[in-house]
């Protein structure tokens, strides 16, 4: 007999035990989630770096987000925060603020989701919090890592003259999101799922951001939009950005978009959620800048470089410079 | 020109520079809440203790709860976990999910609650995340200290023939929850505003915790009720435990209360939130407790004694068993 579907009738210590405790990946320090801490043994030589940021309904995800692409941007966007810092990152924890009455089949698609991030990302359940609320499903995820000591990444360590960098593709989460909330037609059937995915399953670089220590001068996760985030390593450095439109690695799927319509370039470029590292290192260090790049997997492009000044500019195929507006997600 | 009092316009960043910035104290790891993610330094010898807990408006406080004393409730609620553990606080960082408008007036009252107990708690804020819901008010705390490696208190080390003990007094915050709630009157004037702060303002025992390292057997803080509680120490160390009623510590204003009403007996047991520290030791450690509570400036009773079996048994003044029910807030 099965109880899938059925709205939820367990209670808090149920929902732990049925869901949340297997997260745990029997890890000692989690102590089953039975105790009122979890534990976490510092390596040698480290310190610790945490991050914690909050997904709201019906603001940071859409009404029926598939559950495990929730699970997947809750703990991504985390993991994320930790790789722009250069943190190998080690465990979470949760605070689950959920409606009522959820389904067993939604909490194990959810919890599904948590696992396959763990799995990829070497992480697990350090503890938390399961309670309920009359408003909209609220999600706050803090997660840690190590960095070696002394060694963190910063958005502010870029001098004039470095080069600038990008993991992956830009702007495939925007138009992602065009596609999910819009039902906008932009790449295709199979570029629009590529897309969709992309904005839906943040795939968070924690296995660049480490080995771009002591390579990178600076680093920021893009999550606001490129020319927000670029904006954000300009500003704490002191410097001004010049980022080469053309020189922007896009995914097929965005090309076809974008030669659709040209006019999505703005929307690539100031677009957030791609959760790819944005990062400037001195022109010495290119070698290495390629070297991590291989060992991570994970593809790298220099796209610009910083100077003296202020601000961020995009400049054209001719050299001259394009406005694409300001950029960035703001909440209030 | 004050703009006190005018619902808030300000960003985001905003918020952040003027009401939460402050809040790092200037600490390094902080790096001013502008970059990706906060650090820490362990100290040498440690291992890392992190606790997560969310309160929801509506469901764990009241609506129209005094912004200091809702600060004072979710960072003490956090720290009083950490207590539980023995680790020394450290920072912590605020998931802030909160409706708009909020006025300046309450964002300054609720930050002045969160600088009180930072100094207090000697912490600080390391991070965290702004974002306004729809929904009601959504505060998540994950809180973050230092134990000694190895030697972190758990619900689980008591053995037959231990002592039990709390600290400070029993079932004033259930008091105060029946005057703030509903409007009861318990004890005079000045008892139910006693109760009534002792419920709105947690005092967690940051202090007493670190001490009972090497002391205590098992360890809890009591937020679901002390019967709960001291019913999770004897679970997970399989044992069962006898709680004499006439030996728990009540302050002034319960014992005023409980003559007025006897039946309030139940809920001094059973009620939750007064973050006091329950906790086992051996009979050969009653002169160490002693010490560590004087060291701590907290006063700490012996209430009862660890046995074979199971449960929690309440023992009357003639040494007959009390039925109190059972206890505990289940927040599904």
């Amino acid at each position: 007999m099965t109880r899938r579907d059925k709205p939820i009738s367990l209670g808090e210590f149920d929902i732990i035990a049925a869901y949340f405790r297997p997260l745990t990946g029997g890890r000692g320090g989690a102590l089953d989630l039975l105790d009122d801490a979890g534990i976490l043994t510092p390596p040698a030589g480290t310190q610790l770096v945490v991050t914690t940021d909050a997904l709201v309904a019906g603001r940071h995800f859409l009404a029926g987000t598939a559950p495990e692409g929730l699970a997947h941007k809750a703990l991504g966007m985390n993991l994320s925060d930790l790789a722009a810092m250069g943190a190998e990152p080690a465990a979470y924890t949760l605070a689950f603020v959920a409606p009522k009455p959820l389904s067993e089949a939604w909490l194990g698609a959810f919890t599904a989701g948590l696992a396959d991030m763990q799995a990829e990302h070497d992480v697990f359940l350090l503890g938390g919090d399961t309670v309920s609320t009359a408003g909209p499903m609220t999600l706050s995820v803090t997660a840690l890592g190590w960095v070696p000591a002394g060694k963190a990444l910063r958005r502010s360590g870029a001098r004039a003259g470095d080069d600038l960098y990008i993991s992956g593709t830009v702007g495939d989460a925007a138009l992602g999101l065009l596609i999910a909330r819009d039902g906008r037609k932009l790449a295709g059937e199979a570029g629009d799922a590529f897309l969709k995915e992309r904005y839906e399953q943040p795939r968070p670089r924690t296995r660049l951001g480490p080995r771009l220590i002591g390579v990178a001068s600076a680093c920021i996760d893009v999550s606001d939009g490129l020319a927000a985030d670029v904006g954000h390593i300009a500003e704490t450095s002191h410097l001004a950005a010049e980022v080469r439109i053309q020189d922007l690695p896009l995914s097929d799927a965005a090309r076809v978009a974008l030669d659709g319509d040209p006019r999505l370039l703005s929307t690539l470029v100031t677009g957030g959620d791609d959760y790819e590292l944005a990062f400037t290192a001195p022109p010495g260090a290119a070698d290495a800048v390629r070297t991590a790049a291989r060992a991570a997997g994970v593809p790298v492009t220099r796209i610009g470089v910083m100077t003296e000044g202020d601000g961020v500019r995009a400049i054209g195929p001719g050299g001259a410079p394009l406005d694409l507006g300001t950029g960035g997600f703001r909440h209030f």
